[in-house]
């Protein structure tokens, strides 16, 4: 048995998120759909970790273990003439045995891009949310600039999904302006939960918007109040950047 | 009658063009059909041009005539609340009675897309053309600067679009170099035939793969032959951005 790594790009409009489901199609069934074809025999895909609904990804990565003898490059190609041309494997390459995309992530990086304009926009509308009133990007800036560091994430947790550990380290976390109105948080931390990004985007939009001072987030953090915290963002907006090992 | 200009964003994936067709849903249309909803009379859009299948629009203008006396915000916001999301209003402004979009219009800019990378990429598909193979932008440079002042397009318009005056003046015309393997041509000219863009695009794209030489496009704009030309780069990495007055 060898074990392979996959690098994955892929858009997550047409997908309820990464992990197989029951009843809905996921793109861990499409991947593994595909490998089977190519390779003849089932395949258990590892993810780094689920992405929800309508999540995006730049750069996912994912292991299996197969006895097939077909060559790397198989996996590559081969493997991207057998997906929907949403989804595609931008790299193929053999893993360590004990290489586990979840187990041995050592941090992520995720970016929400806004887009701030009063106008709707067809060209940006699956890749980005259209916030309509203008934010102050300061106040914004100033919010996540209490992220950084060791944080209980309970008050930015998708409510229904457990109650385990919520302490995450943050290695960097920061709003970017780019051009025509585009916003974009990036943040690196050694794990998230599950809605988390999206759950401090939309809290941080409302304090961008003079809703709630930026200096809330502190006290939103100690608290653990789900409830306290600001909407969640849309899925559209969300990308998976990257995966540290 | 008033005379009313608007500002248009569009993703014309899902679009036969911009121009009514008898057995095809097209852009046109859906905004026309629109305007009859919002102003209970028939409506005839005229348009900057058209813009082929497949086609996008950060800015397209359009002008129409009404008797209606909905005030000029419903042309705006309320005309956005009855489009598909795929098709938005930037802008509703009142315009001199012999505004006309087509024949007032003195230039327009269109921007070419590519992502050049080894990989296909699935949150590029819809609005860039993915070219594998690396390009050699200093050579693809060298030719769009011949582009500049006036010239005969013959070479470098869509087979079957009829046989008129070919002769444009363009602008400007640049390659710009982004990040991540994006590379944009930027073209302004007083007019474009059809294909045009794609077809330059196509063009430089085989000087940028070492095909032909970039001293080739002055030969090929001197000789009007269109079978000299390269092939038509596909639509979805074209936009219409901006019509000027």
């Amino acid at each position: 048995m060898i074990n392979i790594r996959l690098l994955l790009e892929y858009d997550g409009t047409g997908y309820h998120g990464w992990q197989r489901q029951k009843n809905a199609l996921t793109i861990q069934e499409v991947v593994e759909t595909a490998l089977a074809k190519l390779t003849g025999e089932p395949v258990k895909l590892l993810g780094s970790g689920r992405t929800d609904a309508g999540v995006h990804a730049r750069g996912q990565v994912a292991n299996f273990h197969t006895s097939s003898h077909i060559p790397l490059k198989a996996f590559h190609a081969g493997l991207n003439s057998l997906l929907p041309r949403d989804i595609a494997v931008l790299d193929a390459a053999a893993a360590p045995p004990d290489f586990h995309a979840r187990k041995s992530a050592r941090a992520k990086t995720y970016e929400y891009l806004i887009l701030n304009r009063p106008e709707p926009s067809p060209l940006n509308r699956r890749y980005a949310w259209v916030v309509r009133e203008a934010l102050n990007l300061e106040a914004m800036a100033r919010a996540a600039a209490v992220l950084s560091g060791e944080h209980d994430f309970s008050a930015f947790r998708a409510s229904g999904s457990g109650s385990g550990h919520a302490v995450r380290e943050v290695l960097a976390a920061a709003w970017h302006q780019g051009e025509a109105g585009r916003l974009r948080f990036v943040i690196t931390a050694n794990g998230f939960l599950r809605g988390m990004v999206r759950s401090l985007v939309g809290t941080m939009v409302e304090m961008g918007q003079g809703k709630r001072p930026p200096e809330d987030l502190a006290g939103l953090l100690a608290s653990g109040d789900r409830a306290g915290a600001g909407p969640t963002a849309p899925a559209q907006g969300l990308f998976l950047v990257k995966v540290l090992y």
